[in-house]
């Protein structure tokens, strides 16, 4: 991997020490289950993800209950201190634990207590461009409340060049968050298209402090390596799900990001062990992962609802009526 | 997709018309089932491509009789002539037929006929480094005999890069070949690794008019970006297959590939539909594609064929076990 300024052989055998792994398994996990998973699996995973050594852990959202029922998704849509607890104690374990709030499906002001009260280290605020100054907004409330904060930009694919650089530009200026995500939510972007934009981050960001974060889908099989390239252009912060579970095509798988990393404080093995565990026996129950439908969606840089949807109907493999269908939405 | 000397728009609208996809879904699928093929499986595969804009499509090996046995393997091992007739007839197409000669287990001589005598175009051959002086034996019997020869360099992730420009300099002497490919036989390269390699393939063979090729294995979710990342870096021949088949993890899906290359003469519904009709059932029947055993094979710069043999046992999803038993063969 790519460390400025050394050799092809350093850069290849070496690590760079400040690259961080964000698993978000439970939550980008959730989205494929409401939320909904079978007992013991939260606590593997959590297990897992300490004895791989990631760095942080995001266990799920802090969502609305006026918008969302606790009868519809299970706990890890709301992630209540009690909840939380039941799966991570007091968490004793260097691993800092994360959980996201969604801009405008959140009570952020009740919800999240004040960081003395609660396990959790960290809030991740997603949002659309559009959104950010209500996202900054969230960040101040977290922030104040003793958190740090960091930010998901989503649909990077469909942003406008000129409103990145401003909407970082008011990150910036807040001051809030350590981190702010390229987030390629249609799993649309090909590798010179993550580069284009880290620029634009690396651009506006430089001096702040602020580290560049990566958060892949894999629509056309380009989530890990999206992920590589995201890292030689100078992102410390990389998602990674176990077995790549995530909504619609999935993430970047873990193992194979801990592979890459050639950091000794992260363990293949464990990950593997469950993966053998948990992902074999539920990828026989659940449908995640690379699929045509989905590959067509990000070709077309369209959100993966369209074949979400389709996945989950009478003819899920059928891609050429699908691509049909996609055409003629598109046109 | 990069053209040098482009603005960035430019590179990403446009694309680059010398680049050619060769298909060897029949040749690298072959490996998967011993070249045996359901009826009328061929004669689909070959009017898919045709009608996909493939510019070169390789049907198979051109094989060993003394080795290899036709009651154990599909015609499409030897390529006879007659064979290959009752699949493409006078191939009435704009698109070449390509066969693979693999160095050391050939009767080349009497094997290959005269050019005049056949429906093939162009004759591959596969070697690895150390016999390169083979290759190019090879490669001027089948320039005599009147064809388009071409070259595949196995095992690129485990040539010593001094080797490698040496081999390479020997073939460029030769005058023979119209194209050399970087073979990923491994699936162990990062893009970084294959951007080395490529420079390497440039330095040397600047000036010579032969042109690079990429042939990508799957193991690391890698076979489509790393063709790309061959793209960018100058590489004009990609092998594809459809639906990725191929042996252990597979190759670049054709149908990925299309939607990068932006090029209007490749058209993907075709891809789709021979998707649908041939690949959804045989999928269901054979194993191929990305799966953890070759991941770890990958990630550890290993031939497939522990996976291969693991895939095809007794537990094929344990990969723990399978990880632990590659860990202990390569200490």
């Amino acid at each position: 991997m790519s460390k400025k300024d050394n050799t092809a052989h350093d850069r290849w055998v070496g690590y760079r020490p400040d690259i961080k792994i964000l698993d978000c398994t439970l939550r980008d996990g959730g989205l494929v289950t409401d939320h909904q998973f079978d007992a013991g699996f939260t606590e593997k995973i959590y297990k897992t993800c300490v004895a791989a050594g990631v760095d942080y852990m995001e266990l799920g959202y802090k969502s609305s209950k006026k918008i969302y029922s606790r009868d519809e998704f299970g706990p890890m849509k709301f992630c209540d201190e009690d909840d939380l607890r039941d799966i991570v104690g007091e968490n004793p374990s260097d691993m800092k634990l994360s959980v996201m709030v969604d801009t405008g499906r959140t009570d952020y002001k009740t919800d999240i207590l004040p960081k003395e009260d609660s396990v959790i280290d960290a809030v991740r605020v997603a949002c659309y461009i559009h959104q950010v100054p209500l996202a900054i907004e969230i960040m101040q409330d977290s922030r104040d409340k003793g958190y740090e904060v960091t930010m998901q930009l989503m649909a990077s694919s469909i942003i406008d060049k000129a409103d990145l650089a401003s909407g970082l530009e008011l990150v910036v200026k807040s001051e809030l968050p350590t981190a702010v995500y390229v987030v390629d939510s249609f799993g649309a972007l090909y590798s010179e298209q993550v580069r284009d934009i880290t620029r634009i981050y690396n651009k506006v960001l430089d001096g702040s402090g602020i580290e560049i974060g990566f958060h892949a889908h894999n629509n056309q099989q380009l989530a890990f390596s999206n992920s590589i390239e995201a890292i030689i252009n100078g992102a410390n912060r990389i998602d990674a799900t176990i077995s790549g579970i995530g909504r619609g095509a999935g993430n970047c798988p873990l193992e194979l990001l801990i592979g890459f990393l050639h950091n000794p404080k992260f363990k293949l093995r464990p990950v593997l062990e469950c993966c053998n565990d948990v992902f074999v026996p539920l990828a026989k129950r659940i449908d995640w992962g690379y699929s045509l439908p989905y590959a067509i969606t990000g070709q077309l840089n369209q959100h993966p609802r369209d074949a979400i949807k389709w996945r989950a109907g009478d003819t899920p493999d059928d891609c050429l009526s699908f691509y049909d269908h996609m055409i003629e939405e598109v046109s």
